[in-house]
């Protein structure tokens, strides 16, 4: 069987990570990445021994003054590849699109910082691999909505959900974004309900997602606190733990473990050596869920860095139909080390 | 008619804004406030003419040293007084109680940091001022469970409420208080539903109320979002808003003033010249409000140290029987600058 060639344009907080992944798949090869100029970053692909091509942008001599020789341009990532991963910030990828990968007739995963218009569809593995499969143009959907539709997905399998009410308490910056806030202060997001509950909506039509929203001074995770309206009689709350233990890419967080918030997680995963420290799954304190009535409560951290990676990597699988939503899921988990 | 002798016992975050509501109020005297030793705190009481009585561990040689000369110590500050607020930390309160309230035979008011039962009766003014007259011993609500008590109140008066789901995001800790964290992290409250919930009951009995709770790297605010049931049909999003506008204790923050955080918030009180940068009104985001079929979106931010400022003046009041809820609370508004 030939090899999916991906190409990942943007080398970011996303895009490496993509990057990285990409290289453990038996059934993918990574062509390289694109880059503009020579930093601490592009240095990280050089030590990996991954190609990069240049941006139409580009500064070949500052590559070349640090000892990197670029494979080509962007142009030749283009034409080489079967699918390209789309890393770059918000709305760059839509320029993107019209710009470089419909002229050259390449699929592209777009990330969710891009509308759900951008593509043919909107991806989260568990929810709804099936609409992606042999699509042109996908959008994975964003960190926070990932989690939700995970969460939401699993939940609703087994107990039907009536409404969800959801507060996103996101995290101001990621860890390396030294010029964003706050930094000390609580900063709502002003449009109620917000825009993560139609999200949700783009791949788990259906099920009735209100959400409010606020930034709060930390780099690490967001939180989410929900409120699941169930349709019919509630479970007991031990019932909703032993299936979220048994459901990757979920880390049920025991109570004996003294794991009491996101740095704690973070110390957890660092201890446990997982590459850069990232945790992919929802991570959902036991000791933080509750059952009143019909509602089910609960919360869960969200690794904003790295949690769409696995369904980065599904995704190619869809959209190149070699594979079922199981058969990924299995491979992506084992590659990745996931649970 | 006599003026109410009023004492404050402990003098931090809570009992200096107490003791200073109190000298701005014509029908009260305030005798004078407790310190152990000198510190700048004390300083403040002195630069007042606040007049000192020394805690039983209190250090006399500390506060002559530093120019201040007490006027006796808390046993002859409890044969004087009518009334003591008592502004000490969580659980103090309660023992102060049995160690110096009923051996004296002195009404006291507790915080919200004891538990309900240390008083005949919880206090908001909105929600339940007729329950504390005569009473002797009367607890305030909590900053959080304040907020809450007013916000339900004022809706539930117009348009009757079924149920609430509501997140708190906490403040770390006080501008103060240099030793307590996160200092980058989010820190779940694993108490599902958490406590708020069944202290908001304390003074509005009968709502169904279920609240999740984290803690976050800010020292400024705290911020609720909630999502408010209605029983019957729902208003429009401008009618919430003309109520909240013509509501004291409320302050709806417009969209055009820009005001888009917490730090907004503060920076706006201060430039205002609030003593302290102090705002006792919930602040609720105009433009964060919103309405879904039978429910209410909104967020709120409230200042941990001051919002229960003007409830234990009318508290003392109630506890006295000197004036109607209507009376003390427009006295109150009047006296401390409320709108």
């Amino acid at each position: 069987m030939n090899k999916i060639k991906v190409g990942v344009v943007g080398y970011g907080t996303i895009g490496k990570r993509v990057a990285d992944a990409v290289l453990l798949q038996p059934d993918m090869e990574l062509l390289g990445v694109t880059g503009r100029t020579y930093s601490f970053r592009m240095e990280l692909a050089k030590r990996k021994k991954i190609k990069i091509y240049l941006t139409e942008d580009g500064e070949a001599d500052k590559f070349v003054e640090n000892g990197i020789q670029p494979a080509g341009n962007i142009h030749d990532l283009l034409t080489k590849a079967d699918l390209i991963v789309d890393c770059t910030p918000k709305k760059i990828g839509a320029y993107n699109k019209e710009r470089y990968y419909k002229p050259y007739n390449v699929k592209a995963i777009f990330q969710g910082g891009e509308k759900h218009a951008v593509g043919e569809a909107s991806f989260n593995a568990f929810s709804n691999y099936d609409e992606s499969i042999g699509k042109k143009y996908v959008r994975v959907v964003s960190c926070n909505t990932t989690g939700m539709a995970r969460i939401i997905h699993t939940i609703n399998k087994k107990w039907p959900i009536k409404r969800v009410i959801a507060t996103f308490i996101r995290r101001a910056a990621d860890p390396g974004d030294v010029k964003k806030g706050p930094v000390n202060a609580i900063v709502p997001v002003l449009d109620i309900p917000s825009h993560h509950g139609p999200d949700v909506n783009t791949v788990l039509p259906g099920i009735e997602i209100m959400t409010m929203a606020v930034a709060v001074p930390t780099t690490l995770m967001h939180v989410h606190t929900l409120a699941i309206e169930l349709k019919d009689d509630t479970p007991q709350k031990k019932e909703i733990a032993h299936l979220l233990d048994k459901t990757s890419r979920i880390f049920l967080v025991r109570q004996a473990t003294g794991v009491e918030s996101t740095a704690h997680i973070m110390e957890l995963v660092r201890d446990l050596y997982h590459q850069r420290g990232d945790v992919v799954d929802n991570c959902i304190w036991e000791n933080g869920m509750g059952v009143v009535g019909k509602h089910i409560f609960l919360m869960q951290a969200i690794h904003q860095e790295s949690d769409v990676i696995p369904e980065n990597i599904d995704c190619i699988r869809a959209m190149m139909n070699t594979m079922s939503k199981e058969e990924s899921i299995a491979l992506t988990n084992s590659t990745l080390g996931i649970k």
